[in-house]
């Protein structure tokens, strides 16, 4: 890279990177509390939320050791996490805790997405199955912390865009490349663009439309 | 194999493999309009019902890419096939559309049951296992829609004889050759069987016994 | 080994490991006829609750094949298990066979806690990574079973010490080999140690403290 930063660009990395994973990790402590789950449940969820999109792709590409594997402080961050979380968040602070995690969590969207579907690409996967890994690498957390919170998953229903500019930015990954830009410049970009399409889903308050089926809910 | 057909077998095969695999995505696809999903939703949960069998089996026997990453065409027909059903799907027409499916899912549940039984026999397992294996393929799909839509499946509570089908009509697979069937014959016919079952099963509006334990439900 | 008994010690072993493994399977049973399951769902809901959190381990760790995959008989002894239950297990029977399953269960807790995460350290992987898959080796499968019986899992929200106690217990594994124990001795001595802290919780019903945060359930 020829990039120079004033900073060591790896610790700028790691810092975005850790952000973004305690945001994912909040969403699912904040649903673990509003669930009243005790403390086992509550790391159990938090867990899945940071980690478990990323343990799925590694699952369907068959790639180990994990991440939280290969580097167990992970493990121990997410443990202090919830015990900090336990003795000092109180429901009044979980408003302003999601609110202020908007943009970490919109940041770990374009991350998760864009580096997830170039682990699927450096396997020589086809585009569309990198684009959907990358997808699964940052949705599918919040996925998982649904299905045990016994929730049908809110990215599947809320019919916000979320999975979708995360769709749409890897793309920018996908074709790059061929238009001349570096791995790095590929990837900052494609995961700029996801976090601002995603910013601006968020300023707009923009809903996908409807199907449209003229359903009635039979449950 | 010293079978001649007018067209060629293995164009009959794709076809025959491509409407059993349209049931299935069109079942989840259904499931999630009736929950009210979002396109996202609608997506996922008919690539679960379509590919979430074969993709369990392969996860349990450890074989990778899995189909639809092989041949991502596949994920382009699921796209194109759930975008085409939000245009000009309504509820008026589900009920017809599921009835219309009952003898294609038929068909994929004769046909998974028995590749994915041949699949775990071809590596050596044990002739329990790739009854189960052939068992998981098929059904298993549609359990992980049932569970996404927040539903306990209902190939484990509908008390149609569906999974059972499958389990009877694979042993056939496991026998045949010992019976001096060729391969060929031996998967055409456990297929053809576990379809037949499952047609009677339909036609009689048979039901499995309950289990009788005068237990009163709690929740 | 230097230890001698009157009785072949594979064989002790093996009926420990079956009485325990009976009592995971017979909670699915249970609850899969609470939830008026059909037998197919009784069989699948029995056979996650035991065999489940071995098999979760195995595909975090990448190992095959499974257990259940190489001991087949396992899987027609879940199924005569199942068999028998519905003949002869009636709801007036349910409560004392849960009564009776509590300390086989605790057994049970004990022994796959210490034994998965032995799996683990010979692997390598790090202390905590250790202690995190013997817990998931012994809990998994109850988290399974709720989940597709459509329930927050119970060891995520009833405050009863039971993951905790593996946790717990399971460090006496990792620890033990640098205070001069042998292998053997670090094991039965980690799950001696989570069945006893497990029947002390169960003796005094000591709940988890709540995490007072204030909220109220929402939904």
């Amino acid at each position: 890279m020829s990039i120079r930063l004033p900073v060591d660009p790896t610790l700028v990395q790691l810092v975005i990177e850790a952000l973004a994973t305690l945001a994912f990790a909040l969403s699912g402590l904040l649903e673990a509390a509003r669930k009243k789950l005790d403390a086992v449940g509550v790391v159990v969820v938090a867990g899945l939320a940071a980690f478990g999109g990323g343990t799925m792709r590694d699952i369907l590409l068959d790639r180990r050791p994990f991440f939280w594997m290969q580097h167990a402080a992970w493990i121990w961050a997410l443990l202090a996490l919830c015990a900090i979380a336990m003795f000092f968040l109180r429901a009044r602070h979980f408003e302003v805790t999601e609110r202020a995690m908007l943009w970490p969590d919109a940041v770990g969207l374009g991350l998760f997405s864009a580096s997830g579907a170039r682990i699927a690409l450096d396997m020589d996967m086809p585009a569309i199955v990198a684009v959907v890994m990358g997808v699964i690498t940052a949705v599918f957390g919040g996925v998982l912390r649904d299905i045990v919170c016994n929730e049908i998953p809110s990215a599947f229903r809320d019919h916000r865009p979320y999975a979708i500019c995360a769709f749409l930015g890897t793309w920018i990954l996908v074709v790059a490349p061929y238009l001349g830009a570096s791995d790095a410049m590929a990837l900052i970009s494609s995961a700029a663009v996801i976090t601002l399409l995603r910013g601006i889903a968020l300023m707009t308050r923009y809903q996908l439309p409807e199907w449209n089926s003229g359903h009635r809910n039979e449950s």
